[in-house]
């Protein structure tokens, strides 16, 4: 058996340590060859001294005397030739451009940097192709649909339907949710995540970011991808088949499992990672509609995929920007929406071609709320 | 596209009339070849003429002007070459011999007889080997198996769970089984089938002759297959794998699906036959613990299967001759059980290496059934 070269991106976060924990458990098959954080040069190290890889990036850094050091170091370290699978669990529109560099230089993607597809669709699509690149989610909602399509054509997928939490606020009333604070909204009853993420839950811009994912990456269109509220996590996504039949994957909250299948996808390795699934324990399994006109980030987000173009890339950076100010304290629960949904009107038609018609897109979005709330 | 030619043994039941509403909706796909009944030679005579099939049978009679008649005739119909798909729908014993032949001519055979597995497991095996024939379950439940398998080795799977309505006695006390009649037993909660087999819901024999049909066909050992019971009989059975991941496949109770997947296989063709998929209107999904003690057909049958040897036949005549006693009003429904166990105990060691070894076992059980009950 040869051993796989992995080279993570955002080592020091949830993904990324989760991703080590993983690893540690595989070494046979997968050996670590680099990896990079964003500012904890403190658990880096202790990462370095550990898995030995051959490269390490901090990006935070401007120098470091053994260490690569600022944004370049992402590229640098997904396009190495021991290199074989880069999983990226960069946070945010930082990850796009490592994504597109690993996939043009043929390696597999295991992407949980939903980011990247969000903003720049087209263009990971592009790379994947003319690179010979493999895409493969992380993203626990992707990869049941991933696991529950088991290599069937596209023709025979008739629609897919992603599994929300609904966040901590899902049974809040309207009135309730203009009273929600930050502690509040990263109280996630279900899944342990970083912060950015776990708001992105409770406003539901997550699971708008996961629709248009799931429509790049699965090539099916937005009227066939529905959202239904699923509080208990277990099932992690379904996917109708053409002659009516669904089919669920399930399990108990972890991240272990998509990442490990992100590694050995399509084929399955015995690992402990995940605990033995107990339907009689996880009893009873839940669904509800989505109080759409109370979480309006979904049809926002929703409504920006449709719309193609930049849309995407300004929902996701208009909704960056505003989810910083609330994790900062300066704007309230609420206004994340209506931030938002000001940069979405203000830049309606925005193109998004290229990378750079992407990115000033992303920045404009970014000084739109800047601007718009006074901070 | 080749349409393929499709032999239905037992067409005037509810299976089979079932599979010719799915194949009148694709008719560019599929034709009937030839159609069998037991005695209803009215219904019968009808699906001649709108299907046109080039060979008839009947069982239950000698002489029939245009049809073959007797049991023969099944393995005739089952193996003539212009049959592509044998969709075994005949009750009980009588289809394990149609089963063998069709698997040694090479065909494809949609196995609603699960009495062919249990009681031949190992010669249907044989007969598949030997004659590069195909074994397609129908079943919901091992349907549901199948698909979430989706072609994925053995080495991958670590258990499978197979879901049981729990059927009309579910939530019954020990003390209410005693006074069940027959009435009670008829009236299933989620599924909609012959009389046989509503009987055998309500006792669980039906989920003991599922778990020793799925050893035999995912060739998976019994300690690693579990039942749970799911009232709503929406999730048709869960598989396991070994990284811990579990896939489910669900839908509204309805046999057109397993029916239409065992005939396309593993290819997916649209069909309307399905209800859409609608979580929120099936909420909640609920899981509980089989109450095994006060449902011992379910265990007896499980030892029978890990015996081996002739048992799960004797398990399965026994079964049938006291269902039959008790549908005919002669015994009451805890004396299934309390005869079946008498036929188990007195053949425990039955050998079971060949056809003949096996429908001696087969009558033994139902002698005994009949002299013990004094009917």
């Amino acid at each position: 058996m040869t051993s796989r070269g992995v080279a993570i991106l955002g080592s020091t976060g949830s993904i990324g340590t989760t991703a080590l924990r993983v690893l540690d458990r595989h070494r046979e098959r997968f050996h670590v060859t680099a990896l990079t954080a964003f500012t904890n040069a403190t658990l880096l190290a202790e990462q370095e001294r550990i898995f030995s890889p051959s490269f390490v990036g901090l990006v935070s850094e401007t120098e470091h005397s053994e260490w690569r050091c600022g944004e370049a170091c992402l590229v640098e370290a997904a396009t190495k030739p021991d290199v074989d699978i880069v999983l990226n669990a960069v946070v945010g529109a930082a990850g796009l451009k490592a994504t597109l560099a690993a996939l043009e230089a043929g390696k597999r993607v295991a992407l949980a940097n939903k980011e990247s597809l969000v903003m720049g669709g087209h263009l990971v699509a592009d790379a994947a192709r003319s690179g010979h690149g493999e895409l493969i989610p992380v993203d626990s909602e992707h990869s049941a649909i991933l696991q529950c399509i088991a290599g069937r054509p596209r023709s025979e997928i008739r629609r897919l339907v992603l599994t929300a939490s609904g966040g901590p606020f899902r049974s809040w009333t309207r009135e309730q949710l203009g009273t929600a604070t930050l502690a509040d909204a990263l109280r996630h009853p279900t899944w342990q995540m970083g912060r950015k993420i776990t708001v992105d839950s409770a406003t539901l811009a997550n699971k708008a970011l996961e629709v248009i994912e799931a429509h790049f990456l699965f090539d099916v269109p937005y009227d066939r991808i529905d959202v239904v509220v699923h509080p208990q996590s277990v099932v992690h996504s379904f996917v109708e088949f053409v002659d009516g039949s669904v089919l669920a994957q399930l399990g108990v909250p972890s991240m272990e499992l998509p990442i490990l299948y992100a590694l050995t996808y399509p084929d399955r390795i015995a690992d402990s990672g995940v605990p033995q699934f107990d339907p009689v324990a996880l009893s009873p399994l839940e669904f509800e509609p989505v109080r759409r006109a109370d979480f309006p980030m979904l049809d926002l987000g929703v409504a920006a995929g449709r719309a193609g173009g930049a849309a995407p890339a300004v929902f996701n950076a208009a909704n960056e920007q505003a989810v910083a100010l609330f994790l900062g304290g300066s704007i309230r629960f609420r206004d994340i929406a209506r931030l938002v949904e000001s940069a979405l009107s203000a830049q309606s038609a925005a193109p998004g071609g290229s990378l750079d018609a992407i990115l000033a897109a992303d920045a404009n979005a970014r000084r739109h709320i800047q601007e718009l709330s006074g901070c």
